[in-house]
């Protein structure tokens, strides 16, 4: 798995795996503001196959509140992508954009509040990806 | 502005700029794939009052069906957004994450596809923005 990203890969079909990221995110305190369908999408508009996939555009708005108050550019990065895959037809992916890749990005833009407030996401993704685990 | 945005500053009203930028993406080949009202999400979720602004997530199907290939851990980091917000009534900031951050973060694991696909991604929006400015 990429250094940007919190992963961990279930035993599920993907579309079981589907709602348990859901289920585990809104438990997590995060909100879904967009999807996007990359296989149907890559299909719509080149006409290939790829596996199936979706990218869930995850936001808890307090954090998103905060952070924006910091340093408005980090809207650049919002929402927080959480990506589910099919490997095969038994094993999914889940891989999410590590909220730490946001203030290592920001550099020394990166107050305290920020790394706050990416400290704090992280932990919630990291705590859902757990529970996806065990479940 | 950030260093992994590319921006521009326009002197034009917020709604006419987003217009500006629907069209300028499209005119560089981007589809805009999802939309983020981050005013109205914030003042619903939280009851709190920002400066318009709203993320695009623009995506150019070929550059990330290239990308994918190579590493489909990127689609974390799918679409590129670009936020255009007010700064004041005559004023609107435009800000579209630096596909070279991309590849920033994939690190090691960017190989050549990929900083190509950056680098035209870039390009294009560097000339998108361009296109905003003499407007």
């Amino acid at each position: 798995m990429a250094q940007y990203t919190l992963s961990t890969t279930l035993h599920l079909p993907y579309a079981e795996a589907v709602e348990a990221v859901r289920a585990q995110l809104a438990e997590a305190g995060f909100g879904v503001l967009t999807e996007i369908d990359l296989q149907a999408t890559l299909k719509a508009k080149l006409d290939v196959e790829v596996l199936p996939q979706v990218i869930l555009g995850a936001c808890r708005p307090q954090l998103a509140h905060e952070a924006l108050q910091v340093d408005p550019s980090i809207a650049a990065l919002l929402p927080c992508n959480v990506v589910v895959r099919a490997l095969d037809a038994d094993t999914t992916i889940v891989e999410a954009f590590d909220p730490g890749a946001m203030t290592a990005l920001a550099g020394d833009r990166a107050g305290e509040t920020l790394r706050t407030v990416a400290t704090d996401a992280r932990q919630r993704l990291t705590t859902a990806l757990a529970a996806l685990k065990e479940n």
